[in-house]
């Protein structure tokens, strides 16, 4: 099946490379009924957009999203919704000196391996570009999600090479170029970034999605577990290296009598386990974080290869983020509404709706 | 799609609860002329089983394969495998207690709401018992791999709760009851099982699996990178709480200088990439890395809610392991091995095989 | 994806050779909560059992179907259902003769060039002992439509070689041999199949498949239509070489204005379209019909080629079905049943429950 | 699994109505190296396009096809190749007097039910207009097989109403507005066509395709049998009721003896099978044939209700082919070329390239 499509009743199949004439997806599976615009998406587009500070890529794209089908009289028809967004700033010169230069620790080696082709404009198809389509259709699911189940998706920078969070305060989030929730460090991150900018270094960087009030009971065991879902699409996130769910890796410490969430009628008292046990959700909050590598165009040089396999010193000179983690926030939320979504979908199939009625602990 | 399949061209489908009367799966797509016996499989079997040390459960399950069909005169069909284990050790009687009472931090209560329906038995479909099944049918895909790519994969266990492996010595990892690669840290280990057993406590850990000799091109972006199915498939296995690529989370905190793998006509000068570039091979080794949490079957009391919702204290008198990460290692092999083995069919598919002549890097 | 398994959220995979050990399948996706017991689905296998009269082949077979999983005190738990018949009947010497040799219009040719692995016994896989499972398989997705849905699916043999049906009495069905539902035709049927069996040769034949009370909404257009999906189900056994819809081949004769089925409040005035349009259904009776072709399986010599590409004459010895049209009604009736089972669960994930208080015409 | 995906390994999803902005869709799995630019796809839609001949509906549609991504200098990447059509002819006035009825036996009735929305725009999603998308996609595969295999896949209309073509001359196909490859019967054709039109009703149509040079061994028993993907490929097609293979329903009077295509070290002797065994390719041609019902928009009168349940009589005043079958050959083809793709590929996946040094009777 197709490397190209995620999910397996909401599905998103996309297509396009960097220097293209277009991106586009096709959002398939999404419920009828549900009020949709443009606007709902450019909102989060705008969030994942380059160029909004001095410490992401200066390239240009104006990442507009035409809604081409699958929408009729402003609300969703039950039928695949075809989104497109064009390329307008395709300067594919940037790239022609490294034509046949590998890129150390870059995709263009393993595609060339993989499909004897290269396609040397800016990575093609391994660009991060791609991630835009991502954040559209996750924009979809995230509106249902909201306004049908109440679920809130957010996420933020917990980290940025070695600065860290020391606090969540999510009205912050939005207040500074990092998706950072701790005011007290947004100025050390801005210093940090100018002077890795100047050096020519790139970083990299840990974001946390949460989800909130997700209903107990959605996840497919024993192999499209909740948690596996999610690590997969997390981890299919450009320059994703790892991925937790709840107390992640620190759990390789924790006792069972620390770990283990308990619960009283009022509810968990603790939240290890990230809101999945067994695979399915658990009725709290779903908690997810993920460690992004720091970019390897860099224009500080690299040994590499060429094409023909002798020794080159690549140094990139196209506009690249210094720290890729910046603006991936919003594509991590929108893995996850996808994800979401895709397993309520799932699970209202086999067991019928989720009943807003069941008690469950920590919700009463 | 069934949430019990795993794979797109060599899929694994399996059945089974923990005290049903067997556990069970299909391996479709096997490529034809395979040796295949039972053999193949109990070997990695045998080191998954319960009751090999006393730092396991002390449960008796024989563990015996079947090859139910697709294997004739000793080799694979090409037609479907069925394998089948049958249960022996089913003393549901042990759980009777706790027929009513959701442990803390199990799945019980997440079935429960997912299905509406409480199989009380050991955890019925949740029990890490049908890992069983998992380890089968990697065995199948190890065999293949090995036998026409040269493919190994090999795992350990790097760290048990606070003890951490320091040496990687692959010849030790079966002379200990932990798979365990540093002989030196084996006697720790023991007392330090043997004083959580004495406590009634249990405890995390940390597996890591590698692959070597996999062939670049492996991997289907965007959506189904190998890393991205490698999180998948290991993230489904029971208590994993956390999966790693090559440097993993350490990535946050490298510069773009030190994380890219630099290359050489000799080969990469470094692997923080664990092997995948733009979610595909690069001919280097697959380096992933798991957590897994402390089990929640304790006989220490913990505070946990009935089916009424009422407040209970549960304890878990069953057998369990302390440490569910030491009999992890087998089923962290068996689901990259099938990640892989999927990974080469829907490769060949689309472009053909590997070639075992292209000049690449690092295997000169 | 793997060919053995049927359905997207109502998934059947199956495995098992005509002489192996066992027939196994898995059902995964089944709601929880339906009474389920051997006996639901014994009922449907004995319909299709061969030895029920002297018209089929008198190998025999007991198809006692066990339930391996899950199925919790007596119902579904909505985890995979596992399935096994053991094979008791596995007299493989009959085929050793032909060992070497390709029966004309058989699928030991293919499956020798596809597989390049060749297993004489009985056909192996490509034997139609496998539609004993479609069958323990169908019986569960009948028993969930007729119990939450009341929908009614039932089959019949409308035609045998040069003799028609005339009459549709369905009270008849189950009376003679053939499940045909013109009592006045019987005796002709079994004049005919007698001498046939005598003669050495086989005969082609038609089933009918009609499914009451099904709700309108069932198909997901453009591709996954409700009739392409029966198109699959149905060509997919055995012998299967036509299938309609409705009209069917007629309609290449009708004109628009006789063909339209047109409509009142009361309901429809007709049924041309086999109660699917634009490949949803229409809330009319699914009506499809499919061809059976000859068994090839003849004591009567065929020429031939052997494995070594050299000319023969083969003559096939063991028991076969002179029509294997005239077990074939309970397969069809099952791959019908999965089908609507499947697209039902389908359409509650995207589109919710149907709703059973929607004003459909012909069903006030 | 969304029902507008087409295929496992080459996959085509697709997106459009009828008087949206655009129709588009995205192949996946494409294999790497095809030379491929729009004029490719191109040939083909002008033969399906409307306005051709006074035979068809009158409708202006350029039809003209767009590569956005998947191309590189000529050449296939393998990665995803997004097309586009945009919508030029879109008067959706046309319907607006049929806004709240349902026209009698049209997919309005259906797709209302389904998802609770009505586009009543030319039928929205439902319309014949998608299968643009499908001839583009088609032609992708068309060329491949073609080029790498030597596969060979035609069509044409071998029966309108009650006139049959009785002569297969290849070279007449293009020579007539109606792909009929009899000349004999095209002015008779010509002279029904304009009774037809004048009278404002409409006719069925059967089309058969053929290809020629399909290796054996392409199919995947059991559930996706060459055949069975070919049925359920084809009666997605607008308006198809009816599919056979080979002989289809024919065989239902054939004796065994008959119908068993006996074969020779120098080939088959006939083709009742249709090119497919046991599900698998046997290297004859692949024959199909299918039905095409007349359709149900027509200026004459028909009874039906409104959206409000109250008896409304209908006219279609849009422009409407009198008969859908006359531009039905090309997206047979393609069809038939998208399934050989798919079964070729996954044939590759799991067993290697298809031999072309295998000696393959009859194609000595």
């Amino acid at each position: 099946m197709s490397g190209n499509t995620f999910g397996k009743l909401f599905t998103v199949t996309s297509f396009g490379e960097s220097h293209g004439a277009a991106l586009g997806c096709i959002i398939d599976g999404c419920p009828p009924g549900l009020e949709l615009s443009e606007a709902d998406m450019q909102r989060d587009l705008d969030r994942r957009k380059p160029g909004t500070s001095r410490h992401t890529t200066q390239r240009r794209e104006a990442d507009e999203v035409k809604i081409l089908s699958g929408v009729f009289e402003g609300k969703t028809t039950g039928t695949p919704i075809g989104l497109l967004i064009e390329n307008t700033d395709q300067r594919s010169k940037d790239y022609s000196k490294i034509a046949e230069q590998f890129r150390p620790a870059h995709a263009d080696y393993t595609y060339m391996h993989k499909y004897g082709v290269r396609d040397y404009r800016g990575g093609g198809r391994s660009s991060a570009r791609e991630t835009a389509m991502r954040v559209a259709a996750g924009a979809v699911a995230r509106k249902f999600l909201e306004q049908r189940l109440g679920i809130r998706i957010r996420g933020y920078l917990s980290q940025l090479g070695p600065i860290k969070a020391e606090k969540l305060d999510w009205d912050q989030v939005h207040q500074n170029p990092f998706f950072c929730p701790d005011a007290d460090k947004v100025a050390e991150m801005e210093a940090y970034m100018d002077a890795l900018r100047k050096e020519g270094d790139s970083i990299g960087a840990r974001i946390n999605v949460v989800a909130e009030g997700v209903p107990p009971g959605l996840g497919e065991p024993i192999f499209d577990r909740l948690d596996a879902d999610l690590a997969h699409a997390l981890m299919s996130i450009n320059a994703v290296k790892g991925v937790e769910i709840g107390a992640g890796f620190d759990c390789i410490e924790q006792k069972g009598t620390e770990h283990r969430d308990e619960m009283t009628p009022e509810g968990f008292l603790s939240n290890n386990a990230g809101g999945v046990l067994g695979g399915i959700s658990s009725g709290q909050p779903i908690v997810a974080s993920i460690a992004l590598k720091p970019t390897s165009s860099l224009r500080l040089p690299g040994r590499s290869i060429d094409v023909h396999g002798n020794p080159v010193e690549v140094i990139t000179t196209g506009r690249h983020d210094p720290c890729v983690g910046i603006r991936a926030t919003p594509i991590a939320e929108a893995m996850m509404a996808i994800v979401l979504m895709d397993h309520y979908l799932r699970h209202r199939g086999q067991n019928g709706d989720v009943s807003v009625s069941t008690p469950v602990i920590g919700q009463l």
